[in-house]
């Protein structure tokens, strides 16, 4: 276990370690524990690669799981907006939740533009080493606007929408990532296949 | 999946279902995903109970999760207090959690004073039917009193904790708790046991 990455408001509380080991988790699984981490812009395709990756487990006996940044927000972060601040905490709860699924033991893949460098680096400190895989989805600009899955880029480039990741807010790219993919290259299932070598060299897999 | 609690503050976001099925999830875990929500005053032995029950499941195979008020007030929750808007807004995030974990097919234990009904009955409500268990651990005021084993009810009385459940602050017990644990006559271990028998009854298990 990490410690905790800040000082709680309060001090009538204490730090207390479960009783199943990481080692028994492992046993039960038959996997280690593991935060893939998407970043990239909108339409860039991480969701698309996470869900194939988690489908691919699924088939191999492996339960991972998607956290997306459009199912989060309709429940536990339903109170944040898309301000800066929001933004963050936005990221922080979600690394947060990552961590705690890290000591379930499980792998979680997660989709989140999750555009500052900053955020990231928070929610990868609150992993012990050798369980975050930052994975940067890089496709151009104009390739993500083309294809334009949800209308988003229309939208923000009529101003409809305010400070969008690209457009009218910055995205800075890893620069540490433990794996890029280039969907615009690639086809998905080639990303999904480049994600699960990751997983196997880095002994979580098997 | 059940449909979104609330409103989202932002409207540029789609609901999307994850591509592993509920079904194929049981198949993998060999158990269906469940929320047992422990509630009761400090020291009535929730997260005894709870680590207890964990304990138990890991010996027979089952991954299951323990969050702890204690935990995730150091990282989730850290930015949150005791008063009566951040216990509300504690416990809800705590519930999304569980749903999260619910989604995952996962099967989780909470140990959170979790003193107010509404607050509870919000997580409740963000359950699909039969897969959140309310737990009462009722035991008396004076016996979690004379347990005192963080020593917080020396503290709450001595007036150096505002706002203590049971003490200077309402408990509110459930009035329709899936199971009602008397951990005052009851050992931890039939207090697990009787856990246990009610996953078991409810189709959780096996």
């Amino acid at each position: 276990m990490t410690p905790p990455a800040r000082v709680p408001k309060s001090t009538n509380i204490t730090w207390s370690e479960g009783h199943v080991t990481p080692d028994r988790r492992r046993e039960i699984l038959g996997h280690g524990p593991a935060t893939i981490w998407f970043t990239g812009l909108s339409g860039s395709g991480k969701s698309t690669v996470a869900t194939q990756v988690e489908s691919i487990l699924a088939g191999r006996g492996v339960n991972a799981f998607v956290l997306d940044g459009d199912n989060v927000r309709h429940g536990l972060n339903s109170d944040l907006g898309f301000a800066p601040a929001d933004r963050a905490e936005n990221i922080r709860r979600v690394g947060e939740v990552c961590r705690l699924f890290h000591d379930a033991g499980m792998i979680v893949l997660t989709a989140f533009i999750s555009p500052y460098r900053t955020d990231r680096d928070v929610v990868r400190a609150r992993h012990p080493a050798g369980t975050f895989f930052e994975v940067f989805v890089e496709a151009p600009l104009d390739v993500c606007e083309a294809r334009d899955v949800k209308g988003l880029y229309a939208k923000a480039r009529a101003g409809e929408i305010p400070d969008f990741s690209g457009v009218s807010a910055p995205y800075e790219p890893p620069v540490g990532a433990e794996l890029t993919l280039d969907t615009d290259a690639q086809t998905v299932e080639e990303s999904a296949a480049a994600v699960l070598t990751l997983l196997e060299e880095q002994g979580i897999l098997g």
